[in-house]
């Protein structure tokens, strides 16, 4: 994990961030799909694994784009939700929605 | 390289195929800054490297997102054009250059 800006182009600065397999699939699930806790993320259909889940929740709230809250105490479990910041990627996702509806054979509806 | 699908969801789909920090970039040369060579892709200022750079050329043109025509012969090198569904990229982006000005401190116009 690098926290180093390649440019200042805007696109390569949000690749920096988000520009992975994996980091929108959790915003997805929390955008789109009401999931907020790490078990949810887990079920995901794409088989995300434990390590990279945590990398990435971790990743995802050093950037601003999620923020935890604990839900329980002894032993401690958070819940996850998007700031403003988070929920705004959603016009960029519903992009790639409509560009992956039109293109990619078999995308559809879960 | 993997060319399976995790899931038939649109945007794990499009995550497939350039969620990575470099295949959006070279679209990004084309669409944006007219560029359509090699040696244009290796000079932005990102620095990509040439092993990277052949591997995601040979991706998007199986991706069916790019295509390249032979400008000369003996040796043979070519340029690289986006095809419509590359094109049609361009929502997508565009959504990433507003949300990158807008929450990316330091993004701007090159």
């Amino acid at each position: 994990m690098t926290n180093l800006k390649r440019s200042t182009c805007p696109i390569a600065n949000v690749l920096d961030l988000v520009g992975d397999r994996w980091s929108l699939l959790i915003v997805r699930d929390m955008l789109l799909h009401n999931k907020h806790r790490y078990g949810d993320f887990l079920a995901a259909d794409e088989g995300i694994t434990t390590n990279i889940l945590a990398d990435r929740l971790k990743r995802l709230e050093q950037y601003g784009i999620i923020e935890k809250t604990p839900y329980q105490h002894n032993p401690v479990r958070h819940d996850y939700h998007l700031t403003e910041k988070g929920r705004n990627l959603k016009p960029m996702m519903m992009e790639m929605v409509d560009w992956g509806l039109k293109y990619i054979p078999g995308a559809g509806p879960r």
